[in-house]
């Protein structure tokens, strides 16, 4: 099984992505509905939640955790590959790589939630790879409730997504990372407002073929994971919201699964 | 001691309100702000939070509460008058009382949170008191983000107002609720784009207004109640947009205290 876990629905799109790279592969993913959104809360009461996150996945059969949240991959990404034993992966390297690669003038934006943002983690870990680079980072926080309001054409998002890309593109960026799994929804909106030059990169597909590279390169440790497509998707509420959006990302209704993990 | 708790920091604005109606009494309020918003979750999970945060305050000495948040009023408020001793007062009576009295048309409009509006406890509540009034809902889950992100001025805050309130003045209402505590915060732009002849019904002010009436009535209760003045703002997790909504709602610094309340 491969877990996967968000703050809520957004990270559905990294299990849609996986599911397209590696259709065969077991999916058990945990979406923490009930807590979200992790973007405007602090390190250690996300820290805490990620933990239970990956308990939860472990207990259910897991044998490789995807943080497919970025909030919760910049606060917590490290401390729980520290903690765990299991291969934990997570959304923000695979997509610093792919940025990393496709810049030619190494000028690259960042947008995310506050929390991501303020992490600097895209920024150091672009710096790591490319001393030379410059990162230009701007957190929106608007745009997760723009997606669960389904207000994906809407004139005011497009208004409120130049405000935010507008300093992006002063910068003279090549290269933007949507560092949120919630932002691929809006990208057909993004890429034109960001001009043809700018390449715009989708984290939840970065993760899935970094995925599996890691499965090619690991034969022993791929043979161990269940094969046959099974998928579960565990919520710990179930809303209207997370319905709609969660049937949003896969393009199909969708059967989300009740759990409670913090009683 | 008065408790009072909400979602997240938009209750301040009861409390703010209940300083200025009630200056001697002391206030211990807390704001959720680690599992903030209330208004995207299921009732039974709204239901668990309200029952923790109240068995907090009065395990801090409170002696009467305030369900400071509509979400949590409208969902779990006779629930929690059924489970506790203590007098539980919520934020939306007080509200549908002056409404029902401000209203000559008989024709109210009310706005709030999606959880809020779809409780329909706004709907119910007036035609209890007023059997021929017609109330018109809508739910506005942008604005809680518009108001915590500080976009209090901003042409996409006047936009979006403007879509949600469009219905409202299309179907002539003469009063319209304000039906979640943050939006007091935005009533310097809901005003204009109502029109004078629309009155609008701030549910902190109605609360602290129903609180005074009801110490006056009780003054046995009122007595046993601490004088001094004394306040605790406490909150489940500290972020920089609960400070600065904290801040914009007093007009001053605030020092909010942290505690955990779920684990």
């Amino acid at each position: 099984m491969i877990g996967i876990f968000d703050s809520g629905v957004g990270g559905m799109t990294v299990a849609r992505a996986v599911e397209e790279v590696l259709p065969e592969r077991s999916i058990i993913y945990f979406g923490d509905v009930a807590r979200t959104p992790y973007g405007s809360k602090s390190p250690s009461t996300i820290s805490q939640y990620a933990r239970q996150n990956c308990d939860f996945l472990l207990a259910k059969g897991a044998k490789l955790i995807i943080v497919a949240c970025n909030t919760a991959a910049s606060v917590a990404g490290h401390l729980l590959q520290q903690e765990y034993d299991v291969p934990i992966m997570e959304v923000i390297s695979p997509a610093v790589a792919q940025a990393v690669k496709s810049s030619v003038s190494g000028r690259i934006g960042v947008i995310g939630t506050r929390a991501t943002i303020s992490s600097n983690i895209y920024e150091q870990e672009i710096c790591t790879l490319n001393p030379s680079a410059r990162v230009f980072s701007q957190s929106c926080p608007l745009l997760v409730p723009l997606v669960e309001e389904g207000w994906l054409a809407k004139r005011e998002t497009k208004m409120i997504l130049r405000r935010y890309l507008h300093p992006l593109r002063s910068h003279g960026v090549d290269t933007l990372v949507l560092g949120c799994t919630h932002y691929p929804l809006l990208s057909h909106m993004i890429k034109p407002r960001m001009g043809r030059r700018v390449k715009v990169i989708d984290s939840s597909l970065a993760v899935a073929h970094a995925l599996k590279k890691f499965l090619t390169d690991n034969p022993s440790f791929a043979e161990g994971l269940a094969l046959g497509g099974e998928r579960h998707y565990y919520v710990s509420d179930i809303t209207e919201a997370a319905q709609s959006t969660a049937s949003r990302v896969f393009g199909r209704e969708m059967n989300l699964e009740l759990v409670r993990i913090d009683t």
